[in-house]
């Protein structure tokens, strides 16, 4: 086991070890009922005084993730994991696994990417249907039989060129001016927040993140041995006053974003913050990675300008993906930077795999360039609102007192809120037995962890799933509060 | 500018500082001419004595990385930078780029692709000429005729399971006995050497390398801040005995290693030593990884049985690409480890891209699952000797004296050495402007350089142009070597 510490950090070692072992737990990566090792061993092991260890224990046996059992031992608690479709095998002591420490102890993408279940409201993708699959099997058989030789070819590392010129052109309309050499073609959007962190974050380097934000994006950060600093939202996106008291005490190398409808909440961050946000940086010496994986998808009106758009020191870093809203099936994401920074992106792609396969560059190219992608996005806003509004209506007519949600303006997502008390990694795996899933928003918080969320996402689901799955769903979540309020005997949760 | 310097290394601070400068300068990131800041300053920077400092600069003016010009200050040498294809434009002091610094300081990889010439011995890959382009076009129209949703689904992270189990055959045969749980799909055999790392190696990790090795592998390991030490090799791979007697000052994490024709020298480990290098894993707690781009390319016999075949304590990864011999187009390696450790890759993948696009390994399958493949690579077995065959011809009639080579029993490259005192980054200056490239030998030398090497591949040239090309180069080669001769005056150099 090997948790890192960093002692020059201004988080305290106590809540750095909490954290350390928050991630594992709430990955799989010490399942329920893992017995840890002993305060003395532990204090050993990391270098740290018993005291530490203790108090690091305390806030986990506050958060109810492990229990301690007089003179049995520390365990962890068993309501906190999900068990995944391939449970795993015992472990023997000693083993490989245990003897050879790894940097990834935060994997909850993994984790609950390994709990999908029949109606699965866990994954913001599209469904299969709304895909313009027919147009792209079409590109592909015309594309094999007049270009051959695109199967024999590494592709350019920075991204095929004619898709640069196609996307440039695209960014145009959405107000961000860019030339082909400015894009890097990636592996998904994923690909994109990897690649920044392994160029920019090592141990003790700070990244300010919304929060709750992208579980993956955690993840990735965490695994460079970055600290993660959780920023608040609210309905109009990051809180720029919070970000800027955060100023007094942690100096961010990189600020991690989704302006527009923000991943888990759906909030969008308006035009005034977005302004405070890019000027905020004339003053720091930080980049801004602006994430935006469905800003096309808005239901009522287009959302504001770009981040990218209002750059004016040339530090922010815009992240677009196209497999959510184009073919899944080619992985095809993109980003622009200026140059200094693209240059550095550049080497990190080249380290990660030398460039993206050039048959998928080449695949979704004609729908870039026929303007195709226009009509596909109108086509996907409109089937993408009714299923919105299915689930919405359903969320109304069937929901037990106590959950609480907002309307979504756009993306994939309804950010839905029980009462305090409650526990959505339970809930979940109530819900599996009934065969739905979702995902607990506890995965979405980089520090201070909050439980009672859950966030689904209606795109992937049709609507006769979507009716039956609210439906139960619905039924489940109500069954879990009356039981939660019984145990908590006289004291109402609502 | 980031220079990381590791206080409890075995590596004294005077030579990380060198190493740190020389992987710069060799990657392009200080550019020839590059003013350096000055001893009192980088003293004060890297936190370390002047007389540290001063170590380091020797070590850099002795290997002619930098000079130091009287009154004026310290700069980078001309000869060890090649120009690339687009020059970077003049960096503005106090720009982003040095204000925001990343961990990407040795990108070689990156550098000498961007100097790939119309005779292109740079790239050990396939000529497209000889790639099954026909069978997978076919293969790609009926699939998406047939099977139009793959395009709309994401396949699952550690890759299509009809692929794996395709793989795990084709293994077998291979004397590798796998389920396909065992295998994980990458994009490409790059990002599989990139997983490894980003799970298992740090700062101040230690693993081990073949020395000369694969320039990208280097990369990579730098990048993740470990230290890399150097194994010699000789013409029966891996010097075993080295290895052992460096094992009593360094505990490596993971040995990293390409037993069967070796990039770049195409030597091939014996059984013995294979066995050997197992065995000594029982004793120490460490990963071996197998690199093995082309052991199906054997031109006489084919070559000894894989690690991965005698793994007896699961501790050896295997990776294996299939770009090189099947479809750069496409960019899929995989990779084979026990449970545990490839649980901990496919977290890894999550986080680096949530798996591969699904069209690709559905395109390559059916070579697989027809056994084709094995007719693929008696064909391409064939080919490759006939260039190789010529190349050896070729050069044994046109060579100066002081170049001398070994013949290589499969793969894709030459191994040439130069008389001592040949600088071959000067050398590919030279051949760049008769349209010849190839790759420098020292990008393959992780700690102490030797600047007298260089490593032809002739897979992805055409007889004409290695013709051409061999005659030229050998002729550039000899004009060179007897300036040098007239340099050194009376010392001839052969």
């Amino acid at each position: 086991m090997k948790i890192e510490i960093n002692r020059s950090s201004h988080v305290p070692l106590a809540q750095q070890i909490y954290q350390s072992f928050t991630d594992r737990i709430l990955s799989g990566y010490f399942p329920s009922g893992t017995r840890l090792p002993s305060v003395r061993q532990l204090a050993k092991t990391l270098q740290v005084s018993p005291v530490t260890v203790m108090q690091a224990l305390d806030l986990l046996e506050k958060q109810q993730l492990i229990e301690r059992i007089q003179g049995k031992g520390i365990f962890v608690a068993v309501k906190n994991n999900v068990e995944t479709e391939e449970p795993e095998e015992e472990r023997e002591d000693g083993s490989l696994f245990l003897q050879i420490p790894d940097y990834l102890h935060r994997t909850q993408q993994m984790y609950y990417n390994q709990v999908l279940a029949q109606i699965n409201f866990s994954s913001p993708i599209v469904h299969p249907d709304l895909l313009p699959t027919e147009i792209l099997a079409q590109s592909i058989s015309q594309l094999v039989q007049k270009e051959p030789e695109i199967l024999a070819q590494y592709g350019e590392i920075q991204g095929d060129i004619e898709l640069r010129q196609a996307l440039a052109h695209y960014l145009m309309n959405e107000g961000i001016k860019v030339s082909p050499q400015d894009i890097l073609v990636t592996n998904g959007s994923q690909q994109g927040i990897d690649l920044v962190a392994r160029c920019f974050l090592g141990p003790g380097d700070i990244v300010f993140t919304e929060e709750p934000t992208y579980t993956a994006a955690i993840d990735i950060f965490r695994s460079r041995g970055a600290t993660v600093i959780a920023v608040p939202v609210d309905q109009e996106g990051m809180r720029i006053d919070k970000l800027t008291a955060l100023l007094d005490t942690y100096t961010p190398k990189l600020i991690y974003t989704m302006p527009t409808f923000q991943n888990p909440t759906g909030y969008v961050m308006n035009q005034k913050r977005r302004r405070e946000l890019i000027d905020l940086t004339r003053h720091i010496n930080c980049l801004i990675l602006e994430d935006d994986p469905w800003s096309e998808i808005f239901f009522d009106q287009s959302p504001p300008l770009h981040l990218k758009a209002m750059d004016r020191y040339g530090n922010v870093i815009y992240l677009k993906g196209l497999s959510k809203i184009l073919s899944p099936g080619c992985r095809i994401g993109f980003m622009v930077a200026s140059d200094m920074i693209l240059n550095r992106l550049i080497a990190a792609k080249t380290n990660a795999d030398m460039g993206n396969p050039l048959l998928n560059q080449k695949v979704i190219l004609p729908i870039f360039q026929s303007q195709w992608i226009r009509r596909l996005l109108k086509e996907l806003r409109e089937s993408l609102k009714q299923k919105r509004n299915l689930t919405l209506q359903l969320l109304k007519e069937y929901a037990p007192p106590g959950m609480s949600w907002l309307t979504p303006k756009g993306g994939f997502n309804i950010w839905i809120t029980l009462p305090k008390g409650a526990n959505t990694i339970e809930l979940l795996s109530m819900c599996k037995q009934k065969n739905i899933s979702f995902l607990p928003g506890s995965a979405c918080f980089p520090s201070d962890i909050e439980w009672n969320h859950l966030r689904l996402s209606f795109s992937n689901v049709d609507e006769e799933e979507i009716t039956l799955g609210i439906k139960e769903m619905c039924m489940v979540i109500g069954k879990y509060l009356s039981s939660l309020d019984r145990q908590k005997g006289q004291t109402p949760l609502f």
